[in-house]
């Protein structure tokens, strides 16, 4: 069950990662830099070292999943994921839609999740059974009664593979093609709870990319599961689908194959 | 040649536009709404409405040109040029990356060119010959020495036509695949002008949406023109590059072919 302790924590996760990725943002890269000299990796490990120290300070049972640093076994059954910036390439090409993601998991199974966009000041909240709020305020999904009126996300065609991309293109297919946008990574997600996309679909997802995005889409009412229809958790194969209208499940997945 | 007179106008369009948009974002769209009632479409009108009486007021004598309320011929032999939201779909998605695109053009060439978000407070502004400045600091677009190294942008494939998505293609397979961004519209331009950004390609575009881009790009030291090499002016057949660094040019052309 998650506690107040457990949100104010992952406030102040946030807070600690924001101070060490806003530093970075926008700061002009050698384009030679080895990939491990960019502001972007520089910025994701100082964060997820923030993080970690403070996880390892306040919830020393707790085990850890990070993106940067791994995984590091805890005792008491819950697990922090990290990742410290969602939206590399956006993060390096300037643009203010990445985010600090990060999960509390219970038995594999994500409980509470955050999405904080430390440029902006956006902070996305959303806790199994208490709802999704961004900065305090509560939002909601929309419904979507009609697949052809659907507007549909991903961040890009280059994350699939062939197939993966035959079927997300007869998904699309059956939207309202104008509306669909590309890009955006964690953001779409955010934005799919707040009322304003139908659908993201992606693969090649991992842990880390999609575990805090579960409890923030369901407790705006959306749904979250692989483009199987299985919930999402630890072991899921890394296609992920978002809907804001469960109603649309079922025809989703049959267009998806 | 652009006056102070011309750069106070142009921002207090931008200022009178941002009025009328800032309110219908992230307004909860119902999703049967008519194309002429969206959130989108209403700021939209009421955006240009408002840059169009400005203009007439202080420059009865310059010519319009607007995305949503067409042309209105002049006497001076100068045009503005008005793209009330560039982006649509970011907008209509949540998404704070698209622009109100304000553009000067004397004889049919941009001289002078914004983009403004109204969300975020951002306003780049280039002046041919004066350099570009977001929110009144001057900055400059980044060289690139080795075309595998540069990060390309489009809004998205689903844009081009089958032969120009082939050509897009093989451009970008010669830049760093790894570092590709999709969705954007003006917004990669802006980041391209500060030095985030290598190359942008797009076709489809109509001069509404390049004429504001030119003189940013070119004013922070990258060139544009069309997918022949060709310079943008108002009777440009659509496809749009930019580059950060002009001497990538020719490699750039030649993989486009």
């Amino acid at each position: 069950m998650v506690s107040n302790v457990d949100i104010s924590l992952m406030h102040r996760l946030a807070d600690v990662a924001g101070e060490e990725i806003r530093p970075f943002f926008r700061t002009i890269m050698d384009i030679d830099a080895k990939e491990d000299a960019t502001p972007v990796t520089l910025a994701d490990r100082n964060a997820e070292s923030a993080m970690r120290k403070l996880i390892e300070a306040e919830a020393g049972a707790d085990g850890i999943h990070g993106e940067e640093f791994g995984v590091k076994n805890g005792a008491s059954g819950r697990q922090w994921v990290l990742d410290p910036i969602d939206g590399t390439t956006a993060f390096l090409a300037g643009r203010p839609i990445f985010g600090t993601l990060i999960a509390l998991l219970e038995d594999g199974f994500p409980v509470l999740g955050m999405i904080d966009q430390p440029i902006l000041g956006e902070r996305w909240l959303g806790a199994v059974g208490q709802g999704t709020t961004l900065n305090g305020q509560t939002i909601h999904a929309r419904s979507c009664p009609d697949l052809r009126r659907a507007t549909i996300a991903t961040t890009g065609p280059h994350y699939f593979s062939v197939e993966q991309g035959d079927r997300f293109m007869a998904l699309a297919g059956q939207t309202d093609h104008k509306r669909m946008v590309m890009g955006g990574d964690c953001y779409n997600y955010a934005c799919l709870a707040g009322g304003h996309i139908d659908i993201v679909a992606e693969a090649a997802l991992k842990l880390h990319d999609y575990a805090a995005l579960v409890p923030i889409v369901e407790g705006a009412g959306g749904i979250m599961c692989d483009w199987a229809g299985e919930p999402l958790h630890a072991q899921s194969d890394g296609t992920v689908l978002a809907l804001g209208d469960p109603a649309r499940l079922e025809d989703v997945l049959e267009v998806l194959g």
